[in-house]
C-alpha cells in the first residue's frame, strides 16, 4: 500500500521522500524519482507533510517515541487502521509532541489508489485537511468526516462490517440456490444486478432518515411478519442442507426486537437492538 | 396482494373472475370490472388460467381437496411462498389432479405489482409459462427459472435471505457510526450510494464465476487477513458498546473456513462452508 501511495504522489508531480524499515522495498520508487531518506528524522524533515501507512498505532509509536522532538511543528497523516479509542489516543500523542494530526482510512485496495473516485476518509484537524486537500486528492477522492479523529477508522470499520455482512448474505443465498444446482453466475445476475439496487439499496437510502428519528411505522409489514420470513429462511436452509447459523442469528435478533416491544414496528427497528451491547439471552 | 394482482390484470384489459373466502374483500374489484364467482369451482372454470395467492400450500389443498376433479385440464399458477419440498409436493399434487402447474414468487410489495420492472419468478411447466407469458407480463417482469417447480420459492427465499443479511449489515454498521453520533442519513450516503455499488456489488458480480469453480486465489488477501479484519470489527463493536453477535458470528465462520483448510484462500471460500449444514463446534 505504501508503494501505491508514493506512486500516486509521484504520478501527480509531487516530490516524495520515502522511508521504510526495509529500505529495498523502495527500490522501484527510487527509479521512479522518489528520494530515499536514510533515517526517519530525515524523511520527516524533508517535506511539509508526512504520510504514514503502518501496521498499527503501536508501530507508529515505536518508530517515533525514541526520536526526541522531531515531530514538533510537523503535519502527520496516519492511514493505518485501528479502533476509535486508538485513534483518539494517537491524536493526543501527536498533540503532546506538537504535531498537527489527521487520521485517515483507505477504502480501496492498492491497485485502485490514485483513481479519482477512490474514496479516502479523513478525520481530525480540519485545518490540515483544508491546507493539503489538493495534495491528498492525488490519492483519490478525499472525504473529511469531522474533527473527531476517530471517525475515519470508525467509518472504515463500519463499512467493512457492512461489506462482510453483505458478502455473507450473498454467499449464503448463493449456497441456498446451489442446493438446487443453480450456478452462482445465474443467481448473481438477478441478485446483484436487479435485486440489490432496486429493492434493497433504494429502501435503505429512503429509510435512513427514519433511523435517525427512531421512527419505524409497521404499515407495510411488521417485525412479526419479518420474523415469520426469517423462520422460513432458517427452516429452508436446514431443509436444503446448507449452513443455517447466519439466518438463525437474524431470526434471534428479530425475536429480541419483539421481546423489547417492537413487534408492530417495521424491520428497521432492529437498529434499536444493534445500538446496544449484546445482552445475555433471557 | 390478491387485490393488487387482480387490479393489474384488469388494468391490462384481461377479464378477471375473483374468489375469496371473505367475499367482501373483492367489492372494490367488482366496481372495477371483475366478475365475482360464488364458488371456487365457478372461479376455476371461468378462465383458461387460475392464479392463486394464498397463505400457504396447506390452504391451497384445503380449498381444492374436497372439490372432486375440478382441476382436471386446468392451468394453475401458485404464488404463495413455501419451502422447496412444499413446492415439489404441490407440483405432484397438481399432476395427480390432471392440472398444469406453474409455481411462482412475487419479488415486490403490493404497491409495485403491475410495474413493468417488478420481477415475478416462475418455475415448473415451461409450456404454461410460454403460453401465458404475455398475460403474466401484466403483473411485472416474468422470469422463468427452470422446470424444477421449487426454483421460484427457493430463489425467493435466497433473495430474502440476502436482503436481511444486507439490511442487518447496514443497520449494524450504522449503529457503529451512531456510537460517535454520526447520523444514518450521512452514513447511508457514503455506504449505499458509493460503497455498495462500487466496492461490494461489483466484486460479487466479478467473482461469481469463481464460486462456480470453487476457485479462491488468495493473491489479493487471504482468509487469515479477513479473519483479522473480522476480529477487529468485533472488538470495535464491543469497544463502542454496540451489539456484537453479528460480527462475532462472521468471525467464527471465517475461523471455521480456516479450520477446514482455506486459510490461504480469499474470503469468498466462505461459500464452501455455507454449502454444508452447520456443524457442531469442535
Amino acid at each position: 500500500m505504501g508503494v501505491a501511495l508514493a506512486e500516486s504522489f509521484l504520478g501527480h508531480g509531487h516530490p516524495v521522500t520515502i522511508w521504510n524499515r526495509t529500505a529495498e522495498k523502495g527500490d522501484n520508487l527510487v527509479t521512479k524519482g522518489a528520494h530515499r531518506a536514510a533515517t526517519v528524522a530525515e524523511a520527516v524533515s524533508a517535506s511539509p507533510i508526512t504520510i504514514m501507512c503502518l501496521k498499527d498505532y503501536e508501530t507508529m509509536y515505536g518508530i517515533f517515541d525514541s526520536m526526541g522532538d522531531i515531530l514538533k511543528g510537523r503535519v502527520l497523516v496516519n492511514l493505518n487502521s485501528g479502533t476509535p479509542a486508538e485513534a483518539h489516543a494517537a491524536a493526543g500523542w501527536a498533540a503532546e509532541r506538537g504535531a498537527d494530526y489527521l487520521d485517515g482510512a483507505i477504502m480501496v485496495p492498492p491497485p485502485l489508489v490514485g483513481q479519482p473516485d477512490s474514496v479516502f476518509l479523513y478525520s481530525g484537524s480540519q485545518d490540515v485537511f483544508d491546507r493539503h486537500r489538493a495534495m491528498l486528492a492525488s490519492l483519490g477522492d478525499p472525504r473529511y468526516l469531522g474533527s473527531d479523529p476517530s471517525l475515519a477508522v470508525l467509518y472504515n470499520t463500519a463499512l467493512l462490517d457492512m461489506m462482510y455482512a453483505t458478502m455473507n448474505g450473498f454467499l449464503h443465498a448463493t449456497a441456498l440456490v446451489a442446493s438446487a444446482d443453480v450456478p452462482a453466475v445465474k443467481f448473481a445476475d438477478l441478485a446483484i444486478n436487479w435485486f440489490m439496487p432496486t429493492v434493497v439499496d433504494s429502501t435503505l437510502v429512503e429509510q435512513a432518515s427514519n433511523l435517525d428519528k427512531s421512527y419505524y411505522p409497521g404499515d407495510f409489514g411488521t417485525m412479526e411478519m419479518n420474523l415469520n420470513a426469517l423462520e422460513h429462511i432458517t427452516r429452508t436452509s436446514v431443509e436444503q442442507a446448507v449452513h443455517s447459523d447466519q439466518p438463525r442469528l437474524m431470526k434471534e435478533i428479530a425475536e429480541r426486537a419483539i421481546a423489547e416491544g417492537y413487534s408492530g414496528k417495521n424491520y428497521l427497528a432492529v437498529f434499536e437492538i444493534f445500538k446496544k451491547p449484546t445482552q445475555a439471552s433471557s
